[in-house]
């Protein structure tokens, strides 16, 4: 199959790109990767402009059937590679592959672990890394959350709805979330126990979970029985096509992209998280423009330049 | 009064800012200007990421409300002046005027004008420069749109549902529109007359228009009578706040700004398409995005250097 643009990930960046590129009239294919990204596991969203309160999965839902409507072709699975070819580019998804003139990186970036021992043994049993799909399971039950930026405490307000008690493991000397979470967190008064300047050193637990072993006192033990343990301490970006394709990515790993989300491979866009262009600062809603700006730049290449792709020769 | 934050524009940037600077508690005032910007007078939205087809004034509406919900106070009118006043900065509108210690500018721009003699006489009378707003007042008449860009075939797809013919006066030799509406305009058939590398020379008529001149013959005559002009052709950047306050601006007139747009005035944020972050491409998520990063980095301002303003010296 040929495409003039295949987009990679299916966040608020992905799906804004493909919405854009379907009205530039683009065969446009997007291949899902986890469906909706990041925002589709982060609960409620209340500062999307536009939406006074939607659940995250309902926008990216919202977002696939705008895309659809204007011709774009979806397709869940994971890309193993994207390929140069002349002036084309070759995606690999299983045993398929796609060839287009264009391809917009927008996979994200990946939750970061602690990478303790046991860590893995013990993950979908007792300890978590998305809250809103595994929080229900601890109604009435002990967990605690480790953390300490905005998405954390998100996590803990959510929590409080069902877990009876939260430790909230907190490595830095404060908490940097901002301020209207705080201030609903705050609100659970001693349903929620903060240890600041505290890790987690081990992870124990047999057939699941058991305690933590903290590196500092709480309660004079370094032991915390607990059920569930939540885990919402960051993301680092995916580097694997930056690899295969030789981008150049910033100091922290992120696509480096000039204003256009143009990398340094001409027709190979990046947007979203994958790249760092408002620094630290990393929402829906600039995903979803640095989407459409990606897109725009991606047909800007097109048409300068799709007839110079070697699929295109094929047209008489 | 006293604010942390005042927002000057009440288009897609400057509600976004408003959105996420309620979200960080800070006393946020937005001075509207004309409501909605651009975007309340630009129809059926069809690229907002999320919504598949919303009315612009809806959609402003909407992000009105959200930041409402989070406590930020609107008022309608005019900015006159912003003045530096020590570390603070003074908003002057009408008879009054509000202490803050920051600003972001999101006065978006102005349309252009084809500054013909006549041409402000019969506006009203058979000009226009808001298709949505005056579009519905030609049913079954003549109109002409002067543009070229995407905005005026949008506005002759929504003017075909009124006007029995329409012409489409255009300087360049050819039409740069998204694809889509292009292809719906072309639907039209001899609804539209498109006439390329034409300009409108004169504007006549006494009480009401009657007739332009044409810098060159259509079906051999230079003048054509319609009951309505509809003029398309761009945006200015609002460069008044840039001169009193000595921001920097671009060569185009649009207003600098680092990646998280702060001005070269510390406390002064612009955003939206009152700046020309990405380039020539001015959308609604690009402002709402960008509106949002304004506000980010005034929160940030006002956590570092809050305090240093007069106001807050009185603050115990």
């Amino acid at each position: 199959m040929e495409y003039d643009l295949i987009v990679v990930g299916s966040g608020a960046a992905g799906l804004s790109a493909a919405i854009y590129a379907g009205r530039y009239k683009l065969r446009t294919f997007l291949i899902e990767g986890e469906f909706g990204g990041e925002t589709a596991t982060a609960g409620t969203i209340w500062n999307y402009p536009g939406f006074n309160g939607i659940d995250g999965y309902e926008l990216m839902r919202k977002m696939k059937e705008q895309a659809q409507s204007v011709g774009v072709e979806f397709r869940d699975g994971w890309v193993k590679e994207i390929r140069k070819e002349g002036e084309c580019f070759r995606v690999l998804i299983e045993e398929r592959s796609f060839h287009t003139n264009t391809v917009i990186i927008a996979t994200g970036s990946r939750r970061r672990h602690l990478n303790l021992p046991n860590e893995k043994e013990l993950t979908g049993k007792g300890v978590h890394y998305c809250w809103t799909c595994d929080g229900p399971l601890y109604k009435d039950k002990i967990v605690a959350m480790v953390g300490g930026g905005d998405s954390s405490v998100k996590g803990i307000n959510f929590l409080s709805a069902y877990a009876k008690k939260i430790y909230f493991i907190v490595k830095e000397k404060e908490i940097g979330a901002e301020p209207l979470n705080l201030e609903q967190m705050r609100k659970l008064g001693d349903h929620v126990e903060i240890l600041l300047e505290t890790e987690v050193k081990e992870i124990r637990g047999k057939e699941k979970l058991e305690t933590l072993i903290l590196s500092r006192p709480y309660k004079e033990s370094r032991e915390l029985a607990i059920d569930g343990l939540f885990i919402e301490i960051g993301f680092d970006p995916d580097q694997t096509f930056a690899k295969q394709l030789g981008l150049e990515i910033d100091s922290k790993g992120y696509t480096k992209t000039d204003s256009m989300m143009r990398t340094n491979v001409p027709g190979i866009f990046a947007a979203g998280d994958a790249t760092n262009h408002f620094n630290n600062f990393k929402q829906d809603i600039t995903a979803a423009a640095l989407g459409t700006v990606a897109a725009t730049a991606a047909y800007e290449h097109y048409k300068a330049n799709g007839k110079a792709c070697d699929l295109h020769k094929k047209v008489p």
